[in-house]
């Protein structure tokens, strides 16, 4: 158990933001945030992104959004880990704040993709795969995507519509919620009929991208008590990672780095899969969905798509995962993904999850991946009475 | 003072290494350094690097240098702050032992910019510069800096020639560094004749990009002690910054965040600038050269280039920098150099820097600039016996 609480929480809208710069995304969040917690002084920030580089032409984000955020002169600085970026940017508020040598810490993860568009958004994307055995030869996260989920489809004997429960559930759960991206609820026949974009990928199989940026702040616990009234517990951090390349990877249908972390993450908690009442994990694909779940424990090998088939992962279900739509309808704004997921499961816990609430959720996992799951960042969170 | 050792040091040439790629880079640097500390089990990787992702067309390098060094699975993640990213990724490492959730960590600074040749690089290298009001504009670094050292030759009455020393005294003591990308000796009579880059800037003021990956690996101090002959010991950390564009800033001829996170330092260690025997500073321009020697306390506002005049730089001298060749002669692997500088500081105070060697060092400072010191690194190292 770490002695690091959250105290504010602030999110965007995920969607196409045309007209607003990454660092205004970036305020937006931060300004929520600091409202939320009734705080603005801030010992160091963390900035969660994967791509201003290559798409706004602007690095160098830490002190950018300092500047922009009043914050000037603050401790800040960019963390990346493809889309694992914005976990493992609170990861770093994690241990900065446990040091003891920073006092609050604000986490935001950001993402601008409309500064760009067309082909050079995935060719971006696929920065996060080996660039020289995989991206080289033009493969994309779509396409490794629907190398694992053959595979997997081959492995356990399955078809396209074993995988239309993690896209239904995702949507009727987004549409619920006003900050996602897609609001319209999604039916099993329109998944098995949907355009491909690497067979069996589809387009209702994999998460859009969008802009968007989600803020955290966080303190010492034993702080964060007078601070708010209901400050959140990060009970487990834990940062693993994998062979980029799928074809490097020892067990290509298995998530070695989200199981390590999320081993970590319960051994530290003192918690088991049993413990959860709510969890985001990274859904950017269906099959990422369906191996998170074996990963995190809570299906067996090979039995993580039946959790789509028999209502488990719904609201009301024994695990319920996507509960503002996840990145398939709340939208994947890749470096931020990680914080929406934090903010997400904190609003869960702290009860204040609105159409989205997990009825008497006390503890959550959120679990953010980088590429193929070849960095997996997973936190656990609880919300102290 | 931090609780914080370096038991490891290693390094690769910088040069343009056309035949190796940015994992092969960053094996060779952490290969050394692991052979250095006869340690090879670590428990967290810092990656610093600004521009794989623009120039390899590879993200997550975290994961990928992890596993790339036999250390699948450990927690690694990219740290970027333009050209200060290898200072930032030490201070990462440096809060993670200090929290006591990481025993071993590793951190090593990669660039690889010969991926890409012409125009390509400086425009990346522009990302460290405000996108929205500088680059957007053409605003290069090169141009940055000779906007900010015409100002100081106007404001203080200078010539070209009174910054000929700072070139000078890198090279002088480049060509005694077998792993410099320049080994030339350099007259004054050339600087001041060298090819206008950016007038005032010109070829032989400004420090060339290259390649080039160096690592440490750092423990807690307790542990050291136990584990190398002559452990280093970080002392003071301290990361700042200040706006990115020069037009933003409330006062153009002072390193605000250089200044801030210098006194930090100090504060941390309890020690004077009178106290430091060695100083590795971010002389990517001469002018930055002497904003820093100014922001760090060596010389007062308006002084800083009285000091390589003088002779004050010199090996022999009050301050001595650049010692193994500074940016401009050991060249400047952008997101490596933070990590190079501490490499060179540490075996200045270990007392192994051969033919390079501070005579009697025992304290040495590194301070890492990102853009035009809209990022500030400041390190202070010293030797246990």
């Amino acid at each position: 158990m770490t002695n690091v609480s959250i105290i504010g929480l602030g999110q965007t809208d995920v969607r196409e933001h045309w007209d607003t710069s990454i660092r205004h995304l970036a305020w937006y969040a931060i300004e929520a945030a600091m409202d939320d917690a009734h705080h603005h002084e801030i010992d160091a920030i963390y900035v969660g992104n994967m791509l201003a580089g290559q798409l706004s032409n602007q690095n160098h984000l830490g002190a950018l959004v300092a500047d922009f955020a009043g914050l000037r002169g603050s401790e800040a600085l960019t963390v990346e880990a493809a889309d694992a970026s914005g976990g493992a940017a609170l990861r770093q508020a994690v241990l900065a704040v446990q040091s003891g040598l920073v006092e609050t810490a604000l986490v935001v993860g950001v993402e601008k993709v409309t500064d760009e568009s067309g082909a050079v958004i995935p060719a971006a994307l696929a920065t996060a795969l080996d660039a020289d055995y995989e991206a080289i030869h033009g493969q994309t996260l779509s396409g490794a995507a629907a190398l694992l989920m053959r595979r997997y489809m081959h492995e356990y004997g399955l078809e396209l519509a074993d995988f239309a429960g993690f896209s239904v559930n995702a949507h009727a759960n987004g549409a619920a919620n006003p900050r996602a991206m897609y609001r319209n609820k999604l039916r099993p026949e329109s998944f098995i009929s949907a355009t491909m974009t690497a067979a069996p990928v589809s387009l209702f199989d994999e998460a859009p991208t969008g802009d968007g940026a989600a803020a955290v702040i966080v303190t010492a616990s034993e702080r964060a008590a007078d601070m708010v009234a209901r400050p959140v517990r990060i009970v487990a951090s834990a940062l693993t990672t994998d062979a980029l390349a799928l074809h490097d990877r020892r067990d290509t249908l298995w998530l070695a780095a989200a199981e390590t972390s999320a081993r970590r993450a319960y051994e530290q908690a003192g918690l088991t899969p049993a413990d959860i009442d709510v969890a985001e994990l990274h859904d950017s694909f269906t099959i990422l969905a369906a191996l998170s779940l074996e990963a995190c424990g809570f299906a067996a090998r090979g039995r993580g798509w039946e959790l789509a088939r028999d209502g488990s992962i719904g609201r009301g279900g024994r695990v319920p995962i996507s509960t503002f739509g996840g990145l398939k309808a709340r939208g994947n704004p890749v470096g931020a993904t990680g914080l929406y997921q934090i903010v997400e499961v904190a609003q869960q816990v702290r009860g204040t999850a609105g159409d989205c609430q997990v009825v008497g959720a006390r503890v959550g996992l959120a679990q953010n991946l980088g590429g193929m799951g070849a960095t997996a960042v997973t936190h656990i969170l609880t919300c102290e009475e």
